[in-house]
């Protein structure tokens, strides 16, 4: 039994459930931010809108891998993650620097239990 | 339990399915078409392929991480996508912009549920 | 039911383990090498390390995702891989291309089971 939030197209969905496992993506919602640290707060914000929609939360999570464009720059998406991940709940996290559409600049996928 | 399906080289599995999980890759077999459309089509086509040996098919894939090696050809990759998913199941994606072994410019991980 | 393996910072796990499912994430430690060889061979020593606090092993991984900064010297990261990989039960496996913080220049991203 697979349960699907929509995304912005189609052909994608947000987040897919499947028993007790969530697999989701995240961005920074229009209009998007410009700063690294204000995408990172705005995607990190639409994880916890979208676990909450799953019946899930962010102490709940179990990978996270941080896409972003500019590695010089992760000390930024840092900041951000340290205000608001769970202390007592960490996720492993993968930060990685790659290219991603213009103009976001930060993409988080993640996988959680609920 | 854990089964897998062999892939090019024998430290290397096409994917591995453990309880109702698949985990895989794709790449466009050779000969490696040499556009982003024509690469999708064909790493698409390896998708369905390997979930059918595994027992499950696209309406059930859960993740899909794409990595293209030229983000401002994604559109290309796209159209391949769009004509390709199953509208009433779509997956959660990303759309990554790294480097690949050359003649790859297209690689495609998922996730997928039997 | 969760459970984390700490990494070198609070915010972060090295691992999460759900149900059956192992999500961790693998440098090489300090002092960090600076060959890509080398910095593979201690990375995976890191999995094997990580999974077995997790009650796990190799034999047990479903897909590893390994981000290298330079895909010009995947064949550094393979030679590192093949003496590695237990032969019988290989992972499904991407290497891209990327960005890392330096002095990193692997990192690898494992879901296994237990």
């Amino acid at each position: 039994m697979i349960s699907r939030i929509p995304g912005h197209t189609p052909t994608r969905s947000r987040a897919a459930v499947h028993d007790d496992l969530i697999f989701m993506v995240a961005v920074a919602p229009d209009p998007v931010p410009s700063s690294m640290y204000e995408q990172s707060v705005k995607a990190l914000a639409i994880i916890d809108e979208t676990l909450a929609q799953c019946g899930s939360d962010k102490s709940k999570i179990l990978s996270a891998v941080v896409y972003i464009t500019d590695i010089k720059r992760k000390g930024e998406m840092n900041r951000a993650w340290d205000e608001w991940v769970d202390r007592k709940n960490p996720p492993m996290r993968a930060c990685i620097g790659v290219d991603l559409e213009p103009p976001h600049i930060v993409e988080i996928v993640v996988t959680a239990a609920k």
